[in-house]
């Protein structure tokens, strides 16, 4: 499928923790049209909560497989903004990512392709007046637009070792030596749902588990909403491909008390040891 | 008007209960433009109340004169997805609708077409891991973003009988014996805007005409916000064709204390009996 | 750079009080698109408080130049929507703006070309029903998308002379006698940041000064986050282009317990009195 004119119009999708309250992410998208008026801009998110680069990594490993395919993908939590951490630009073969060197884009260090690892250095990539508060719109915008518009990936700045990319140390999900599978309560959706780390990819067949968090009677893990009765606590593989736990029609964050960070854990329902296969890709 | 290069971008607008609170909604969006580039993304609200389903329909029915020609309309308040409910599609001389059949769709069900029902059944229009849990990404998005392209209707799933689509019994909105109008608050909005069901159609001339609602004393229906005193109360024919109780500048549901789902009527200040038309269309 | 077919796509900003709570967003930008269909929308904001003129003015402002040249500006926060108010189109040098005559539109008075100021009353221009509670949907979007897509500036309504419309009195910023400048916390930031109207412009290097606000002992202006140790208050100038006040990593609102309005002052270090620039054109 293409645009009448030919080539598709190139895709900027955006990730950020600056909420929508007020104009952070207008100026952004201001910036990368003043450059690339034909970008089509995506938001994959505004509402990582604010910091919190371990959320925003699960968001954009989570998310990849929805991405267009050669999108420009800006992801900006940067509590180090200002100081000396880099800014990078990584290609891998299907999309070209930046932001900040700070563990945020982790999920797709292992993807990049040779020569795909630079640090945006070069001023003329940055608004003139780059401030040292926001990168978001000053530097990373315009780097996103000029990428969009058909500016060279290796004049963004020097080539940089993909080995000295800050890398988070753990997706928040282990496998124990008793089979059980550890994790954590990462955040709470729109519905109030639990989303836990533990990748369902783990239990492949998830209705002999049962999972165990915080004060909540261990619970059998079902296939959807529809196997619980209207009102009762459930567990299941949610649609960020990890195990959730909600109530049908109802709040589980209200119903349980349970908040982000809650330690979590699959378990076994005939005490077996577990035959796991590796983590999702 | 028309684009550069001739037809103008098809149009998908979204209407969810997701929230904009994770990626929920981006994902949607990301699938969309991976399988139909040119389109242009319209986001109507995500902020319907989770699982509300009528006020969905409520939001949808009221929205349905500015959306634009020929788009295709998306609606995703589904407690039952992972159920057996159906994935429906309904075309109307102007849109294409894709939800859930629970109710949701009501609005647009006596503007289908003939031919123009569809159960969406076709593996082929769903991403290839249908998830049970989010048919929001994985089938209505990629059936939404094929129509876009030029995927012809017929072949989404098999016809269905327009009789057997799931229909909400009321609009909240009731002539009485009496003359008077019943409905209730449906929702508050972003300036503490008490929002009815009671359609200001049923009312020919609203001043003359009172509204009872909760504990409020009863309040003459004017013309806008501008006659009444700055900080009194007021009530008026709204945005969305219905009478809303509101505050000059200020929140008249802080000031009243009145909460979505207070019954709501409509009393001619003569005590005349009521010479009604018909609901709006 | 250019869309395949030629000409970009015109850019229409949109600014109001609306929130994303309900449809009003959503219908506007039906609206637009049902005219002009190859309008790329972009918000900027739908967080300003409602009915606050003054942060709207603000936002405005300090967006300016992260705008697209040749954008449609549409920008609504209008406590007077259905009285005598009159309905401003403004055109400068790079954009043009469109919004309720009530000081909202007070940073772009002085940039308005000649012949560039016209009160929107061509019926023609508006929706066939236009309502009186809101024009952001029913005369302002149907004004932008119709300039978007070539209609003439001059057919909107009456040329007006631009020394009649509203201009809000102050910035809330202002040089004091003894070299201070005297401002206020404007709002409050998704992080938790205080952000004041204080223009770091008028401070010339910025580390001389130090600041004071409600109850907090007196702060030094560094020059960002990473020159203040993690988890303690500090003060910079901030992405709006005014001094901020935050926690690194943490909120300083929580911290603080400042809430907007409260006065905030720039003070010499040394006590010498003040060789300041203008305000920030």
């Amino acid at each position: 499928m293409k645009s009448p004119g030919g080539k598709p119009d190139p895709v900027v999708v955006l990730m950020t923790d600056f909420g929508l309250g007020d104009t952070y992410v207008g100026q952004m998208k201001g910036v990368i049209l003043s450059i690339c008026p034909q970008a089509r801009i995506v938001d994959l998110t505004h509402a990582v909560m604010p910091q919190h680069v371990a959320l925003g990594a699960f968001f954009l490993e989570r998310s990849l497989p929805f991405m267009p395919p050669r999108s420009i993908v800006v992801c900006v939590v940067d509590p180090g903004v200002g100081t000396s951490r880099r800014a990078l630009a990584l290609r891998t073969a299907r999309h070209t990512f930046l932001g900040p060197d700070n563990g945020l884009l982790t999920p797709v260090l292992d993807l990049v392709v040779p020569g795909g690892c630079a640090s945006i250095t070069n001023p003329e990539v940055m608004l003139p007046d780059c401030s040292a508060t926001f990168h978001g719109r000053d530097l990373f915008s315009p780097a996103a637009a000029l990428l969009a518009g058909g500016f060279p990936f290796g004049e963004l700045g020097e080539q940089v070792d993909i080995s000295s990319c800050a890398r988070l140390s753990s997706t928040g999900c282990r496998v124990e030596r008793d089979g059980s599978i550890e994790g954590h309560v990462l955040f709470t959706d729109h519905f109030g749902n639990l989303v836990t780390t533990i990748d369902t990819s783990l239990c492949a067949n998830p209705r002999e588990w049962r999972i165990e968090a915080g004060d909540i009677p261990p619970l059998p893990v079902v296939d959807t909403y529809g196997d619980a009765p209207e009102g009762e606590l459930l567990a299941y593989g949610g649609s960020f491909g990890t195990v959730e736990i909600a109530v049908r029609n109802g709040s589980a964050a209200e119903r349980t008390g349970v908040r982000d960070g809650t330690r979590a854990r699959l378990v076994r329902k005939d005490g077996a040891v577990c035959g796991h296969g590796g983590p999702k890709a």
